[in-house]
């Protein structure tokens, strides 16, 4: 918790620019057949073949996506990765490269974007891909990091957001919620911290939520399942703002309604007694509270038998006509209209 | 000069996330039939065929990058494609599609991003490149642009730094200076702006060089020009940094050294005048000034017949054994070791 004050400190306008970047990915490997030319001249060069190529971009910016008091520059550049990488997989693609960019305040020491590069090279190394190119400059505050991602896939296998029918189910991967419950536990701590700062926080009852919060895992694991049992989903999209919102651009680009169960959303047993004691409702927290970087996807019905009983999948409820709308079946079998919650960075 | 505070202001937080990304890039079309998928879903869909893809990102940081109280933001929009374009051109390929991430605080109205983004759309139609991704978010202070700008070449046609061999001509494409000496006028008008807003500056006699700084244009016409003239340059790279930056980078990746005449350098007249006026040596300027957005590159002698006498290149210098060193042969026929002038952002 809270930064080390004490640690090495090398200023940045000790190196300059080009130094900065050969010091940063000097250890970063090329592993990708398709990465002709790397870091080091005006553009990488890349050949993909007769594949087509999914290209995503996400910017995460100190104060609005990312907390330093709690978050570790490592996870933070581990986090930057998969939150590109989940858009890769949930186009049904293979991830190939990214490039990196940060803007950066004179606050931050040339060990702190050591830090911050090894969690971008640890998740390069895990989901086998190349670093190929980025830009480092300075800021007059914080810390920015720009991320573009490449994947691969072939011509027929883009699974866009508006493919589903009518009768598709609606299925999720893991479970909802842990990484919203794992960022109030991190603010309670702040708080404590701030009124007491010997008071180190015991997060050991949190473990499972935390971690979903400060080291999400993209579901590359996913994409290859599908290969694997020869599944086409008709429409995908990550969970990165929650499922709710993420339903709704389903609906909405494939022009079709929803029923969605509440007693079906998936829920690890930490979520729930977390939710407990926080006193907040969890089927809200599942709907709203986003970061948690699963897939939500529909297939036809024929294609039940293959996900069935896959504790990977679970199956929350089922596309409509358009005209039936979209909507929450609660336990106590009412329907509710569901709405988006909206993108409330602006309000801050 | 100076922003207008009484124009239309519309708050962003009216518009949410996916409000702000839909109207900002409704009017933008698509031409190039390697885009599969645009905007609107979680990545974009390319399709390069069996061509080689080039790969750039360049981040611009208000304050660092940027001054918006003399660079309108429908100049910073097209400044900021231009600034990519110039890579992928520096690789000898054409560019083919952007995308465009911004961090924006509260201070900017919706009015003003559609500014921005109109400068954007317009190096997109002018330079015939696709918009086909981007993030939108907050920040809480300036704005930030990163564009990621992607290309195609044939596969033997990538050219890198690192191919100049001794003997080689020292090319360059246009004049070089005009942006920086554009920026110490801009500035100059900005101090006496500060002591009386009443005084309208006269940027009449400085009009080139103005636009240098504010409406650089990438040198797509070059690649072009290649092409026509079956001329393959042994090495480029683009002048972002100054023309001494740039052949020392030529110099340390091919292993060679240089010989750079100073009075060779082309510079335009407006360039040496304004420099007399400031009483700074244009030589200096033209070395480390920076922003030019112009091509350097080396040829083979055998080559020299076909750019001879063209007025878009002129021939500045010659590549030498590495151990020669990398010099500038003055006017008075004396050589000065070139030094890199580093990069000053992070001393601001």
């Amino acid at each position: 918790m809270i930064e080390d004050k004490n640690q090495e400190r090398t200023s940045l306008s000790e190196l300059g620019e080009f130094g900065l970047i050969d010091h940063l990915t000097k250890h970063f490997e090329i592993k990708q057949e398709s990465t002709i030319k790397s870091i080091g001249d005006d553009a990488a060069v890349l050949n993909f073949e007769n594949k087509n190529v999914v290209v995503t971009t996400d910017l995460l910016v100190e104060g609005v996506h990312f907390d330093l008091s709690y978050m570790p520059l490592k996870h933070l550049g581990y986090k930057a990765v998969m939150v590109n990488l989940s858009d890769v997989y949930a186009m049904n693609a293979s991830a190939t490269q990214i490039t990196v960019s940060i803007a950066v305040s004179n606050r931050f020491s040339l060990e702190a974007l050591e830090e911050l590069y090894s969690g971008i090279e640890t998740a390069a190394r895990l989901y086998n891909i190349d670093v190929v190119g980025g830009d480092t400059t300075s800021s007059n505050t914080g810390l920015l990091i720009s991320v573009t991602a490449f994947g691969v896939l072939k011509k027929d296998k883009a699974v866009y957001r508006s493919g589903a029918k009518p009768n598709d189910l609606l299925v999720v991967t893991g479970d909802l919620g842990g990484a919203y419950m794992g960022l109030q536990v991190l603010e309670r701590e702040k708080e404590v911290y701030k009124v007491n700062p010997n008071n180190q926080p015991d997060l050991q009852p949190y473990t499972y939520i935390v971690e979903r919060q400060l080291k999400p895992e993209a579901r590359k694991d996913i994409v290859k399942l599908f290969d694997h049992l020869d599944i086409k989903p008709t429409a995908m999209i990550d969970i990165s703002d929650g499922l709710s919102s993420e339903i709704l651009h389903i609906c909405k680009q494939s022009n079709v309604g929803c029923d969605l169960y509440e007693n079906k959303i998936p829920l690890d047993p930490q979520v729930i007694s977390v939710c407990e004691e926080f006193n907040i409702d969890s089927t809200t927290v599942a709907l709203n509270g986003g970061e948690d970087y699963e897939l939500l996807f529909t297939i036809s019905q024929d294609d039940y038998p293959k996900i069935k009983a896959n504790p990977n999948f679970t199956v929350i409820g089922f596309m409509t006509e358009q005209e039936k709308g979209v909507h929450l079946v609660t336990r106590a079998d009412t329907k509710i209209a569901l709405k988006a919650q909206g993108w409330k960075n602006f309000n801050a």
